[in-house]
């Protein structure tokens, strides 16, 4: 057995992905692989890292994450692997798992350096092949990490990606839009009770200013924004029966927008 | 082992099908799922209604085939499991199911009440990955469906799909425009057959008509408007070399269509 | 065991793709089934003889690579079996295993003729599901290809698909449009090497002319051309941060162009 999931900026149209599976599979026939998106932007390191974030805990203990979001391939950056408590990450040094080794005490990082892991040739600009699938072909056959390579204690970091607070307004930003034109924030449900400590929220993203979040899709009226926490526990922009990035004239390409919540005494709402 | 098909209007871009797949395999290992699509137009029910009903029968028996074309997610629509002679069907209680559960004497409609089949924590926006897809696993792994809840008596019915009769014509209508932009019809050769008892037939579309069908795509004329029957045996326009969608000036989006089958004398043929 | 790849123009918006692994699987419930892609332009024979050329190999001996892009389906064409040294192909004869053929000194090419391996009903319009899905499926399990059918001695060729030389110019083209807008050539590093002798080269593409080849994108000023030998070493262009497509203003569905390289003295270079 053994379950590796793939997270790539590579898209569907070229063989890439497939490839990395023959690779997976010559080394581990058994191996259950699944896709988690090839869709991410290219190069775009810190939307990785969000999807990952969403992601990687609804697959069981000893899955073993291949993320490859990869600008600098064939550079001088190091490739690595992840070791949480229940979780194996194999990818690039650039930040993309930073989220995941901060927010875990026990984490180990090793650079791979140990070849025997490798394919026999490694071409510069497709590490996903050479080296990551390989990687974690053998890891899923039960390798240990420690004799991939070595420690790595400085591992690239990405700029902090959780809301700040200023005053009575917490800070947050939209960091994805969904297939269904849903806008998904940065700001999580617990933080966002703890913050309102009790009181009510006025929540602005825009020009748009919302009230309160709702349950479900169907409990907006038809056509206005509204806010519910998603699936993940993070706040969320949605339009019943139609699209919030529409409605806002959103996209990814060009940049996504402060959101900010106000905690407010009942008696300020309008 | 076990079989289990996804179908869904996700899209690939966001990680909601990867993690519906990592809950399934967390609780069976062992599970081969594929995907149908997951490209049904956002919310469209009777298109996967459509394409479930094109494809199901040729997996083997006891395949468990996970629907979620899902707007009323976290309302109290109800979550199914529908258990035909050969296969499982699980998904929400709004039609998708409908054609199956009508043209089956022995189904079996399981209104999924049993929480202990479920994640622990329900999201009232992914029921795909807290309800649907640990059904599926807990299927694939033997489950009892009648103790996953209670039997349902009336399910939640679509309009009738079939094509109707106004003396010498037939009338059906556009479903589907697949990748090669062929136009898919709801008009099945059995029918048409029975209808013409030996008598020709002369096939109206838009401002095309068109006298018989063709074997195979290659038969047509290059650049016109041929039709045949698919290989679902479902009457379906196509252009050798071409697209019909573009030939006929149509897109899923402006809606599809009627079909007009006249049954005529050889001489009443111009 | 056993593994299955699949390369098609269907695309993944309708479930031809999913019913063909429903098939496989119907035969082999432990057949790994691995999507190589389903975005070769529709019909593009060569274009899928390209991408089948540079995947193969990645996978492990016995692996079947079932490939429809099958313009001429239910007509007269022959479906056939390949069997180089390590793999299996499985698809219609129309020229795209021929570079396979060709390369390969013990292949055995087999008119499937066998009924008993296809599906009961054969639709003119989907041998992807009744013919060589069914054949991949008994492949798998380790059915003997000579009880499949016949040797074919003359499968249909395609015009050679390799650079051309004229004097002191090799002549290649560019032959497909990655994900990221690089441009992969037919031209490989080792012909490249022995037609150049040591001396240095000068790559013409369009306008644009560039004086040798780097090691990795990252090595390229940002915004400006470059060329380097992608991951299965033949010469590529791309665009440090960009995509070489768009700076060429090059699409797939106008035409690729020739990529000339002159060998020149190093007192030549300007």
């Amino acid at each position: 057995m053994g379950i590796i999931t793939l997270l790539t900026d590579f898209g569907t149209k070229d063989p890439y992905v497939g490839i990395m599976k023959g690779v997976v599979l010559g080394l581990n026939p058994n191996a259950a692989i699944v896709d988690l998106t090839h869709q991410i932007a290219p190069g775009d390191i810190t939307q990785a890292a969000h999807v990952m974030g969403e992601s990687y805990s609804f697959f069981p203990p000893a899955t073993i994450h291949v993320a490859v979001v990869d600008p600098g391939v064939g550079t001088n950056r190091k490739p690595i692997l992840v070791k949480s408590r229940n979780h194996f990450f194999v990818g690039p040094d650039n930040g993309l798992f930073w989220p995941i080794i901060k927010a875990n005490d026990e984490v180990l990082v090793i650079h791979l350096t140990n070849r025997k892991f490798f394919l026999p040739h490694i071409s510069p600009t497709f590490h996903g092949r050479d080296i990551f699938a390989p990687v974690a072909g053998h890891l899923s056959l039960g390798t240990d990490p420690l004799i991939m390579g070595k420690r790595l204690e400085n591992p690239i970091s990405i700029p902090d990606t959780t809301p700040t607070r200023k005053g009575d307004t917490l800070f947050g930003w939209a960091v994805r839009i969904d297939h269904f034109g849903n806008i998904i924030t940065n700001i999580r449900r617990e933080d966002l009770v703890r913050f309102l400590g009790g009181r009510q929220m006025v929540i602005r993203v825009e020009k748009e200013s919302i009230e309160g979040v709702m349950e479900t899709y169907a409990d907006g009226a038809e056509g206005k924004l509204l806010a519910l926490f998603g699936s993940t526990d993070h706040l969320e922009f949605a339009v019943n029966s139609g699209r919030a990035d529409r409605l806002l004239n959103l996209d990814e390409a060009h940049g996504l927008p402060v959101v900010a919540v106000d905690r407010v005494e009942p008696s300020q709402k309008t």
